[in-house]
Order: C-alpha cells, then structure tokens, then sequence
C-alpha cells in the first residue's frame, strides 16, 4: 500500500478502510503494482492537527517567502516533466503531446508563477488604510488549513496538489490538504514530492502540502464541515459538489465549487447564413477536445431554423462520425455517457450521430450529436441539460429568434456562454436580445469562439452561478482573482501601529503593493 | 390596512394572512393607530416579477444613474428629519437626541452619498482588461432583484430600505425588496416615501425600492430561494438568519447575513493594573448603549485573575447597579433577556448585577453582570457564549493567561475581539498569545477601545467567521467593499468592442475609475 503525505513525510495510512488502484484508460487495464489507501477519519485528523499548526507557522512568514516556495515548486516540475507526462498519460489518456506535455504542464508551472508573483506583490489583498479613523484593513490566510479536491480531468492543472486552486490557497498563505483524484494517483505523487523538495528547500512548515487518495464519501463530509478547515476548493460532479457543499455550508465554511456546466452556444442565423459549415467544424472541435471532458465543453448549441441550420446539422454530424472517438479517463465513463444519452432520447432528443459506447481498444464513446427543437427543450429542460461528460452535444432547433430567448431564459447557471452573429452586424439585434438573458445565467461570455479555451489571464472568469459553481462571485482560474477566495478580511481598529501585519504599517511593504490610503489609491508610505 | 410599496405604488396587499402593529418600547402601548399586513405569497411575487423587470432596466443605466439616486434619496431624507427622528423614537424607544437626529440618521444618510461617490467611480468594481487574450471582466449587477431584511435595532442605518445593505444593493445597480422590520413600520413607510420621491424625481424603474412589513416565515424562506431573486442580505438573530441561510445555500443565492456575536473583550492583567477602574467604565458605557442592543455590544470579558480583577468585577457591577436601565425595542426582549441570563446562571455563572426585568415604565431588563471562572466557561463554553441583546455582561476569570488563551481558542466566530494591555508593553508577550488565537475568529480586532462603534470607514470590516456571519470574507458596513457582494464576476472573451459595457471599452468611461490594463492599474484608456 503506498503512503499518504501527512505532516512532512511519507506514512503509512491508519486503519485504511480499503485500497484502490488506477486504470489505464487507453487499455483498460487496471494498474496494480500500486494500491493506494482509503483513508479512515485518522489520517484526515493527523492532516488537520499539522495543517492547523503550518497554517499558525505560515501567518509568521513573509508573502516573499510563500512566493518563492511556489517558484521553486515550479521549477523541481520542470526536472521531471518526461516522468510526469508519461505516468499521467498512462493514468488517464490523455496524449502527451501536444496536451499534457505542451499544454496542460506549462500552464501548471505558469499558475503556480503567477501565484507566486501575486503573494509577493498583494495587491489583490485590498489593503485599505484609513488614518482619520484609525482603522486598517487586509485580506489575511483564513487561520487553518484549506481542503482541495481535484477532478479526474486535467491531472495536472486542477490537481489538488498542484492546479489553480492549490497555488490560489498556498498563494493566499494557507497550507493546503490536497485529496489527489484516485485517476491518477501516481501522478500526483510524483507532483507531491515535487512540492515537499520544495517545502525543504524553501523551509518551508512541513505541513503546507499534505495529500491523501481518497477516503468514504461520509468522511469526505466530516472534513469539510470540520471546525479545523478554513474552506473548500472542489473541482468536479454535481453529486459530489453538492453534497459537499450542504455539509460546509452548514458550519458557515467558506467551499468554492466548479460542478457542472452546459455551455450553451447561440448561433443567429446571420452566423449559419455567413459560415455554417466553418462554425460546425469548430463546435466539433471544441466538443470532442479531451474526448469531451472539459468543464466548457459545449454541450448545448441553440440554432435558428433556417435552409443553413439544416446543413449545419449535416455537418457536425458528418464531423462527428467521421473522428475517432477520444480516450475516456475512468471505466464508468462510457456507461455514464451512455445514460444521459439514453436519457436525452427518451426525452424526445433525437440521435444524429454515435451514441454508443466504441469498440476502441480504451474507453471510449462515439463522438455523439443529438438535436431536438426548442418547444420540447422547454417542455423537459433540467433533463435537457444534464451534464454528459463526453463529446455530446444536444442542438436545440428554435423556430425563431424569440423561442432561441426562451431558452436562454430557462438555462441553469453555466460556466461560459457563447454568442455567434453575423459578421456585418445585420443580426446585432438578435444579438442584444440573447445576450440579455444570457448575460447573468454565465461567468464567462464569448462571441464568435468555442469556449473550451480558458487562459490563465487576471480577465478571466472560471466561474458562474450555480449549479455551475456555488457563488457568482468567484473564479478559480485567474490570477490574482482566484487568491481572494482563500482569504478572510481583517479590520485592526486602534490597533497599536508596532503589531500591525507589515502590509498595513505606514511604510509600504514592498515599494510597489497598491493600498488605499485615505481613500487614494497609492504605492507610497503612509505619510 | 397600511399598503405596501409595489413596483412604484403604494398598493393594498393582496390576500394577506393577517396583520400586526408597532408597540411604543417606552410606554409598552400597542400603537393601533395603522395595521400593516402579514403578506401572502401573491405580494412577493408580484415584487419579484417587477423587480426583475427593474433589474433589466437597470442594467442599461450608466452608474452616475444610480448615484444620482441615491444622492437625492438622501436630499429627501435631510428633509423630513424632525417626522423622521420623532416617529422613530416612538417606535423603538431609542433617544431622539443624540442617538436617531445626531448619530444615526447621519449615518444613513452619509452611506447613501458614500454608495453614491463608489457607484459613479465603479473603482471597487475590478475592472480588468487583458488585451493580448482578448479577455475582459468586471463586477457586474446580479440581474435580479436583493431582498433586504432589516433589524429592530437600528431603524435608520440598517433598515432594509435605506440602510447599509440597501446602499450597497442599490449602488451595485440592484434593485432592493425591503422587508421592513415590524418593530418600526411607519419609520420604514416614511424612508420608502422618500424613497419614491427620488425614484420619481430621478426617472429610475419604478420597482427600484419596493417593500412590506412582514410574511410568514415559511414565505420568507421561499423568498430567498426563489430564482428571480439574485441575493439575501440580513441582520437579525441566529434562528432566522441560519433558517434563510439554508433555504439560499440550497439554491446556490448569494446569501449576507450579519446574526449574532457575543464580541470578547480580553483585559491582560497589565492592562488591570494600569485602569481596572477606567476600563471598567469604558466597559459599561458600551454594554449599555442602546440599551445593549448592539451587535457590537461586548457581552463577554476575559479578565485574569489578580488583584486588580475583583475590584475591577465591583466597579463594573456598582456601574451596572447604579445606571437606569435603557429600553429594549420589543415587548418579547425582557423575557428573551432573563431565559438567557438564567440559562447562564443554570450553567454555573454568578449573578453580581441586575438580573432581573426592570420595572420601569418601559420595556427594559437590568443592567446585569455575570461572572464565571474559565474552567466552568470551557465546560460549557457553548451555551456561555449565548448572545442576550440587553445590556448584560459576563466576566470570565482566567486563573492565567493561559486559561485566557484556551477561552479564545473555544470561541465562535465574531464580529469583534478586543484586547487591553498594559501601556508600557509590558504584557506584550501575552498579548501576542491572545492575538495568534483571537485574530482569526474575528472580523475587526480591536485595541484599547470597546467594539461599539462601527464607523463607516472603507477601512472597517463589520463581519467576521460563521456564526456571526455567513462569510469571512464579506463586510456590511464599509463602502465601498461592502457593494462587492452584490455583484457577479463576469468575464467577456473575444465580445465585439462595441458590445462590452462602458466600464470595459477601450476609453475609461470616467476618466478616473482605476482598471487593470494588461496588469498594470491605471486611470489612462486602453492604448
């Protein structure tokens, strides 16, 4: 059985109440030569107790410090990117280039610079000074440590040992207990280690970076709702985000969640009239990337009835049964896929290309298109837009403009929404009706642009209204905005100038971190 | 009946399920002079469905608008003061002067002119542009209507229709369904009239400021999880505010809460031996104000034992002796009062002061002191740390300062934490123990000065840790953070230049609204 990283060191785990191994979906092959434990209450109390004291040890340092354990960590990454890409491809199936390798892995080391970059600029913790009434304010580390648990989607990017939520908490000053996805377990070892070479290289509290593999839903639960825990980041199903979310809501613990997402795309009909066939090419693209396990994946698309829908129609099937199907990353994949699909039809959906699971050597399901009109989206819409965590995607046929509006109104929170409209602006006023109702139910708006793409740039929002995440508020991708979350705000009022945190003292910490100084913005000292 | 304030009119609820009427706290006569309705559920949907229809309206408003607004509601409110200050007081008991005239309506009136200067800079907004990716985000109007829930304690500045939260609602470019606090109706009928009159005088929606007086607890809560309503914000007590909590946790609504704090004032024993008598006073003075019906009000001390603790514990009990008790706001307060005074005396804490229901003319309790050792708070540290919204005290004797840190380590999260020590420093060491624990457990910590006073400063942090309130990282009073929270990210991905909002364009629609231009934050245009 391998061990857990608890406090600084590798250790057995206490009365584990089981072992799993991974599979390598590209096979289906089960990987034994590693069993890796389910971790009963006892390694998840260890984990608190260290985790409280690192978080006491890491209020003391310096944002510099921080900063430069996070650089360090991206650099021992970069030493072991060939054994990095090769496990992870491995346990997940993903190819090595150009995604994990090219893609997945620098925008990892990248997250975790930024990461640094803002803990040592701090900015973002809204430092606001207010000499007339003497009371000061910062965004502080919430005082104990915070749980990440990682998606089986991107194993290096969201991982709860090295992604976006990981770098925001440790990049906010917290230490972090990371649950690694039990997908790809050996993966994440490898990035654990590479972060406690850091931690010892930097002198850093031992207990900064802990992870476990997994452990029984119900104390999964108990450690969210844990007096010890500061906050959540969770990345992954409804079923899971929610039930997690009850249980820390409850105890008022901060959880930011990413949960689900249709991703609808609304193409007017100046855009089918303009370049259907262009527009069709790129919503495959963008459904079958990751074999169709993007939180953005689009899922939904909304067209206008029209002589072009139809051979748009045309088209993104032909696309569809004319690829070969991706990779699925667990063995429940296929059958889960399969479900919604079955589900979908026997609202009324009607199947235009795949649904069925493949014949392919791994798991893997047909790139699937599916298509009903908008009377019967309306008729059954939350099983319309039940997340398939594939490349599936349902296109709604609206009659006209006003029924394409009602859909939109009847959508859930999303993570992203996307607009296509003519190129010469004769259908802007499509445009502004859609975007209307669109505008709010989304974190993220595109135009003309399949929304898988999701840039590590302080303008971005990974984010959106529920059941998409849990608070409209917050993103968890997007630097230094992701930090935020991660924090607690701290008013000192009449506090003695000597026992102010160094941000909050007259002179300014770094020459450069911009406060608020009697309502001015400012980088000088308080004068 | 009294009407209701509905999309612009005063209207005759519909169906309501019964009525209530005002008590005069000084006199405890029921003011039957005007009934207000219990609303059915046909009012509030009626409000929700002209409160989405302002919140459309709304959106295609420039902020200067809504700053517009809020300047004139506050014109129209310096013109009724007399009316407003005089029915106020017969309403909640509360001084006219200073407390309502000089204090409060200021206040409120101030915050809506500080919401104002934050809704035409839109600063706080975090306007961010990443010109490479093509990305740009900013805080935007939640598209829908926030339902405010005022408190009894404060009929001006927390009122849900014209206090803090309804700034802040209002200045992010929300509409605002007011739940006006039944202890003080005709007060929150005048400030919705003047209300109206800035509507009207401004040309906003007319369902801009709607409001009742009360409904069924059960509506209240579907309310909140309604899907047209977009956020919750609340002041009042635990039970409430946790049931609210949960039914908009549910649903995923943004939900503010400010419920209840018991705020701990730790007094070092260096500090005892410099003032016992001086803080003693201080420590008085702020549990009696407003009759102890502050959410501020520190209802918990932690002195060390020595010499100096017993003659502080007399001088804090002869002032509570020798003050005139304040009147409480409602008729159920006395009660409500002496179940959780004897409930502590139940627990082993001994009464020294008061402890009685005052028999003066009005609602009113004693001024009460209780003490108990900390070995017996730490056995019941629970139900000791139960809020009593009157004037009532309990002083823990820590045989140490040790037995002080444990009593900090067991605490629940506040609103405030305050720490006297020694002028001279000489008890810093300890003050330090005290701070490691207490910092994070609090919202504002204090030093040297009692928690009372919430000054609205952008520097002040009113909030704190659950139970207190339902996030740490959110604030209610303080402009302009305390607008933030009525906003949702969004994040506009390669959108046609002249479809962004104007906060987001190429030119700073201002000239002066700081944005984050390709990482660098600037007033300049994007070049």
């Amino acid at each position: 059985m391998e061990p857990i990283l608890l406090n600084g060191q590798w250790t057995a785990s206490q009365n584990p109440s089981g072992s799993v191994h991974a599979f390598n979906p590209s096979t289906k092959e089960a990987i034994t030569e590693r069993e890796y434990p389910i971790s009963s209450w006892d390694d998840l109390q260890a984990m608190l107790d260290a985790g409280k004291d690192a978080a006491d040890q890491l209020a003391q340092l310096e944002p510099d410090r921080i900063a430069t354990f996070l650089e360090t960590y991206a650099d021992e990454l970069g030493k072991d990117i060939e054994q990095l890409v090769q496990i992870a491809n491995t346990e997940t199936g993903l190819p090595v280039e150009p995604r994990l390798k090219n893609v997945e892995l620098p925008r990892t080391t990248n997250q975790l610079r930024q990461a640094a970059v803002a803990a040592r600029d701090g900015s973002w913790r809204n430092a606001v000074i207010d000499t007339a009434a003497g009371i000061r304010s910062i965004h502080n580390p919430l005082g104990g440590p915070v749980a990440v648990f990682g998606p089986n989607n991107f194993p290096f990017a969201f991982n709860g040992v090295a992604g976006g939520d990981f770098a925001a908490a440790i990049g906010a000053g917290n230490p972090v207990i990371a649950k690694a996805h039990p997908g790809h377990p050996h993966t994440s070892t490898l990035l654990a280690k590479a972060a406690m070479r850091a931690v010892e290289a930097t002198g850093m509290p031992k207990a900064t970076v802990q992870m476990f593999y997994k452990t029984k839903p119900e104390l999964g639960l108990k450690l969210a709702a844990h007096p010890t825990l500061k906050a959540v980041g969770f990345t992954g199903g409804r079923g899971g985000g929610t039930r997690l979310k009850e249980a820390a809501d409850r105890v008022g613990t901060p959880i930011y969640l990413e949960m689900s997402s249709s991703n609808p795309v609304f193409i007017l009909r100046g855009a089918l009239e303009d370049r259907a066939e262009e527009i069709a090419a790129e919503l495959h693209g963008s459904c079958a990337l990751g074999a169709g396990q993007f939180c953005t994946k689009p899922g939904l698309a909304i067209v206008e009835r029209c002589p072009e829908s139809a051979s748009f129609l045309t088209a993104l099937s032909e696309h569809a049964k004319s690829s070969v199907p991706g990779t699925l990353l667990t063995p429940a994949s296929p059958d889960e896929i399969d479900s919604t699909v079955t589900q979908l039809i026997g609202e009324g959906a009607e199947l235009l290309a795949g649904g069925r699971i493949a014949g392919t050597e791994g798991f893997a399901y047909e790139n699937t298109v599916l298509t009903t009109t908008a009377a019967q989206f309306l008729r059954e819409s939350e099983t319309m837009q039940t997340e398939a965590f594939g490349s599936v995607c349902l296109v709604v046929v609206a009659e006209d403009l006003q029924e394409a509006v009602s859909v939109a109104s009847v959508l859930e929170g999303n993570l992203t929404g996307t607009i296509y409209s003519a190129q010469d602006g004769r259908d802007d006023s499509g445009y502004n009706a859609v975007e209307k109702v669109l505008r709010t139910k989304v974190g993220r708006l595109l135009n003309d642009k399949m929304p898988t793409g999701v840039a590590v740039s302080p303008a971005m929002n990974h984010g959106g209204p529920f059941p998409a995440t849990g608070h409209p508020l917050f993103t968890s991708v997007g630097i230094p905005a992701s930090l935020i979350r991660f924090t607690a705000l701290h008013s000192y009022d009449n506090v003695r100038s000597h026992r102010l945190p160094s941000a909050l003292q007259d002179k300014n910490p770094t020459g450069s971190m911009l406060r608020s100084i009697d309502a001015k913005w400012t980088t000088e000292d308080v004068s």
